[in-house]
């Protein structure tokens, strides 16, 4: 049996103490990639978050420059292990190397770490208020303690507890990071946490910033969220673990962000069918089959009014499936997972259109899937009818009339995104007024003639929503600097003295850059001398 | 027996379907007020939670400016009931008349309704985004469902549950309130919720958007807080009765924002003590004894360093405590957890040097009270000495030196308020320095040379701070615009046809008073024509 892999504890890769140890299988050809990795036992958890409540407070010195500058080389020493990174994201995911991996992940999760690079730099995301005649300043800073970030299996990249979203957010909001690799692709994270390691020490950060551990039981992992010593928790990943970890995060009153499932409502509008149903079969079939449908935003249901158009667009769509090339899944769970939702949505009333059955495409694999369901039944049964199957599966809803598709709007749970399809020629328009607003609060992104996979790093996206997508609907995972207040703290300055108050809220603006509400005008100026 | 009194549920008061009932007591004289109240049925709760969803539902389409109207003309009508609404308060609450609640609390109340009117005619607490290139906007926006709001016995106006900061803030962003009264002053709550309706209905608004009950049991409790139908909650009240609705409200994953408790140190520097000792003194009891020391920020815990000057402190503050009037409490409930909470702390190794007993004022009341520990003690048993004495107590830390200031500033709990006393020479810089960062992090709102019994309604107050002050770090419960976005979801919009987007986000700003943030830039003009 090979070595187990060390853990990144206080800035050394050391052996661990661990309670046991676990393998990553390669998804493509289901054997073992060869590595085995230790499980953290609830000493070592212990040390870890002391380590970093240390760092914490050390880097509470550093400048925002600095951080910007690890943020950036960072991403630099990313791309020059690139090839050996996507290899092994390859490996451990199943995920094609191009155009996936190399041409679209990297590049987004090193320019993810730029642009949180410039938001830590220019710290307009501290929302700095100045009150003149009260005498009170505010900004948002740090946590106390370290932010433990759970990435999820399928972004090995761009959601890595060691490079993703969650982890620049916090980095760029001043915090240091407690990774828990998902245990699909540890060794991918081991070789960013090398990276990470070597740029902590090339921009002198404290090297404690950025540790890394790969697996817990369910109790360390409850202890490890709710320790007093800890700021905050970003989990992306199951519905069932993530319950586990907010019920002990919220007892301990300590801030926890998920995102557990969504399946992000398309409601085709029938003037939207008939005008190019053709078009939006295709557009469907992409969205839902891209990935092996491996995605927060996979369009899971689609909403549609009975009649001959909807029927052509089913047959279409049926079509697409059975013609489209199956993609390799994460691992062997989610596709027994897959199996299992499909089942169980046959199980609630749902119909099988296509596919149905595991197999299909090299290694773990699913067919692609859609499945039938009536208005009535949906409503019949619309908690189970609404359980996630990741994957490439896809339920299509038949409403008989418009106000029955009004009863299941209603039904959704909360949601990442919803989509509607309208005609151009505004045909549409009578039944969109009477089902946007329903859906808007059911979601943190409505989209409109567009499916939902996409999801761009933009200062207005919201990867979020009500839940059970989320745990809390004001906040995104997704979006600079938006995502940076999620692992801060609201800080109130009330008389205090210039000299004690930090850069953002002196007088001077200290970069010239930085936007501050001076006295209910946002400003990037420095604050009017006093008359 | 006197009849009981209606309850107010979708614009109509009506008789409860109530599942007992409660008298309040005038705690001046111990006597009952003579009305007796409800306790709303489960049955009520869920009609009352049905009302407000669909109230919900109806304000979307009411324009912002509606709502200020609405908020403006509340405040006038509180304005022309005053003598009534005071005089009643004072019955109820025993809180003097003038100069507190005629000339302090009322005008506060009105204060900020028309503030809260303010911020929802500019709309800027939306925080609209635009991504020109991605396509992309967002802004904050109303909830899906009531928000239910819990008011506290010590303001029975400013943070009344019909006319507090919470319900401000609810219907400033656009949500329907369902106010559930203090049950220490059922009487006050119902005068104002006469005058909500009043004002509902001469500005248009749907009349169930402020609904009235005034008590129900834990369970009934906990099902309002966790309904799919309610939006979120906002609790300011006792830490027990606090925690058992976040644990309902969490696991249904609804939003919960808590007061709960804080002590609320204050820490005196000793070249602060040897330059103004006797002026501290002074500022000190006038802080903890103001309103019987009832305030969330009462400074219930000063750190001191061993020495003269901080002995000729406590000689004095002894003195001021026991020369000055003692107050009347709110409530034989709060005079009976006031003795068992000094009773705790002696218990628990606290030394009494003045008060300690009940009475010494009109009705319920306790003398004032002060108590003194050695730091080393204090370590000892920091979970147990930081029990909130909620009242006219405060209890004094005497540290042995730095080191051990130090140790226990970092063994504090999440406060609301923290504060440092330094000399205006300079002679506390270091220890300011060492101190100070650690502080910061522990509390919402740091103050220097200031008591932290004023709340300012402030852009940049923060009335907040770590668990246990409150359930999560980055609220704060006064301020506005900050306090409305606890009420509200993040919206983005993803190549929405400009027609279907909210006005907030369309091309051309609504009002040009809106600040909106433009591909990085914060501004009040239109979107820039494209290129």
């Amino acid at each position: 049996m090979a070595q187990l892999q060390p853990v990144l504890i206080a800035g050394q890769w050391r052996p661990s103490r661990s309670a046991g140890s676990f393998s990553p299988l390669n998804p493509s050809t289901r054997q073992s990639t060869g590595e085995v990795f230790p499980v953290s036992s609830l000493e070592e958890v212990e040390e870890v978050i002391a380590v970093a409540a240390q760092a914490s407070e050390a880097l509470l010195a550093v400048p925002a420059e600095a951080r910007a500058r690890f943020l950036e080389r960072f991403a630099e020493r990313i791309e020059a292990r690139r090839a050996e990174i996507v290899a092994l994201a390859h490996a451990e995911s199943g995920l094609p190397v191009k155009p996936r991996l190399d041409e679209v992940e990297l590049p987004r999760t090193t320019g993810q770490l730029r642009q949180a690079a410039q938001a830590a730099r220019q710290s307009s995301w501290t929302l700095p208020t100045i009150d003149t005649k009260a005498g009170i300043r505010s900004c948002f800073a740090p946590l106390e303690g370290g932010v433990v970030v759970f990435g999820p299996n399928n972004f090995p990249l761009a959601f890595n507890s060691v490079s993703g979203g969650d982890f620049a957010a916090a980095i760029a909001a001043g915090n240091p990071v407690i990774a828990k690799a998902n245990s699909s692709h540890p060794g991918t994270t081991r070789l960013l946490a090398e990276e990470a390691l070597a740029a902590l020490k090339e921009t002198g950060l404290p090297p404690a910033t950025v540790q890394l551990i790969y697996r817990t039981d369910h109790q360390v992992g409850q202890r490890l969220v709710s320790h007093p010593l800890v700021g905050a928790t970003g989990y992306t990943g199951s519905r069932h673990a993530g319950l586990v970890l907010k019920e002990a995060a919220d007892r301990a009153g300590k801030p926890i962000y998920l995102e557990l499932s969504s399946i992000n409502p398309v409601l085709l509008l029938p003037g939207a069918l008939r005008e190019r149903g053709a078009e939006i079969a295709g557009e469907f079939a992409t969205s839902c089959l891209v990935g092996a449908g491996q995605f927060c935003t996979n369009p899971g249901i689609v909403l549609l009014l009975a009649g001959t158009e909807t029927e052509q667009f089913i047959t279409a769509v049926v079509e697409k499936f059975r013609a489209a090339p199956v993609g390799t899944l994460l691992g062997e769970g989610v596709e027994r997972s897959l199996a299992q939702s499909v089942a169980a949505l046959q199980k609630a009333g749902a119909e099988l259109l296509v596919g149905g059955q595991a197999g299909g495409g090299a290694g773990c694999s699913f067919n692609n899937t859609l499945l039938r369901v009536s208005g009535a039944r949906f409503l019949a049964a619309s908690e189970a009818l609404q359980q996630e199957a990741f994957g490439n599966a896809s339920l299509l809803v038949i409403a008989q009339d418009e106000a029955q598709a009004e009863a299941i709007c209603r039904a959704f749970e909360g949601n990442l995104t919803g989509a509607l399809y309208t005609d151009r020629a505004g045909g549409d328009e009578a039944l969109y007024q009477r089902l946007a607003p329903i859906l808007r609060r059911k979601v943190g992104r409505l989209l409109e003639d567009k499916m939902p996979t996409g999801v761009a790093v933009s200062p207005a996206m919201n990867h979020g929503g009500p839940y059970p997508a989320t745990g809390h609907p004001g906040f995104t995972a997704v979006g600079i600097p938006s995502s940076l207040r999620r692992f801060a703290m609201l800080q109130s300055f009330d008389n205090v003295r210039p000299h004690h108050l930090p850069p953002e809220l002196r007088d001077k603006n200290p970069t010239g850059q930085l936007w501050r509400l001076i006295d209910g005008a946002w400003t990037q100026g420095d604050m009017p001398a006093k008359s």
